[in-house]
């Protein structure tokens, strides 16, 4: 968990709250849809309308990273975007492993939206014979057997983990070994890792259940209004 | 936001905070991986330990939904798991529409996880004749502009968007037109939807950006704790 205590100076990306955390990609994707269309400046009330909180917290929000909305101008979008972007480290380059070549492996390894803020994945492994030497956009399928000597040659910061939840430890522990920092983890388990390694999980089938819970919740508010 | 006004009797999945909604999920796996050990019981202190709560947590999650562990005995595995499988919805068929049959689609559509709880992808839908008329996991590709008159004939529940940013909210009206009550979002963009439907989204880049973040702030406290 994060705290508030530095709010300024240097450490000004330091102790940024969690929910903040949350809200900076959210930022970075309005700004980037204002700066494609050519706008230049946007107001905190107009950023806040799009993401449903109170201008007071998007200036609030936005001072903890140092930027400073003029009154009856707005923030300036480009210098915004790129102050985020530096901030969520998507000014450079980061390379990236793939483990799990099946389907969800293919589509993220497919998916080129996250090469054109930075991301590049750099090879693809899986344990499948059947899989290994084939060619995904680009990039052969190489066996994960390599893939802790593979990392130690070509280092890589972010390791994602598209394999079944019973190989996804032994794959997390080889990234580990392989010097990887960042771990992206798509298997519906958790993982043990060093504390100085982060995990970030995609939890999809998580992501439906909450989805089924609320409309359970909002059939049963509808019948009980009826009667 | 829910608030925990009603915590026992009839409307006891009603009024569960936000906060123990996203843990359900996270109970379900566990004690379905426990389940299918054939565990019996287990206590709040072992559920707390693989969660990373305090088992007091525990204990007042599940006492909101009138389930109640004995001193010394733990809680009943299988009864818990049915018990949370009712609250999710997930004892029941739920059925699914997806539209955007692309990589992430042919992904989503080949998951076999979901139908193993119930979620059930009736149809599939694009835009794109090259993609329309294709077999995906023994399910044809439907035109698109047939979505709304399909689900008038063929009501489902749930309607997954895993089409590009800019067609996302078309689609998504389509869905509402439809019927639909649930959309499950994977396209990165906000949706315009009456206040009667749901949508969980998932967003991919940001989850990557959150962990972006998150590793760029581990490289700056190692750099400083280096000085």
């Amino acid at each position: 968990m994060s705290t508030a205590n530095n709010k300024g100076g240097k450490d000004k990306d330091k102790g940024i709250p969690l929910t903040v955390v949350k809200r900076l990609p959210v930022y970075q994707r309005l700004l980037s849809e204002l700066a494609a269309k050519e706008v230049e400046r946007v107001s905190s009330r107009e950023l806040a309308a799009r993401m449903k909180i109170n201008p007071s917290q998007v200036r609030q929000d936005l001072s903890l990273f140092g930027s400073f909305g003029q009154q009856g101008y707005g923030y300036r979008v480009n210098y915004l975007l790129g102050e985020i972007n530096k901030i969520l480290g998507i000014n450079v380059e980061t390379k990236m492993v793939l483990v799990g070549s099946g389907q969800l492996g293919r589509a993220i390894a497919n998916y080129n939206n996250f090469a054109k803020r930075g991301f590049i994945i750099e090879a693809l492994f899986d344990c499948d014979p059947r899989v290994i030497g084939r060619t995904i956009n680009n990039r052969i399928v190489r066996d994960v057997q390599g893939l802790t000597a593979y990392l130690q040659a070509e280092p890589a910061e972010i390791g994602i983990i598209c394999t079944p939840a019973a190989a996804a430890q032994e794959v997390a522990d080889q990234l580990v070994a392989g010097g990887i920092k960042g771990i992206w983890n798509f298997a519906p388990v958790a993982l043990k890792v060093p504390e100085t390694v982060c995990v970030e999980h995609v939890h999809l089938g998580e992501s439906l259940m909450i989805l089924s819970f609320k409309l359970k919740q909002m059939n049963a508010e509808r019948i009980n209004q009826k009667k």
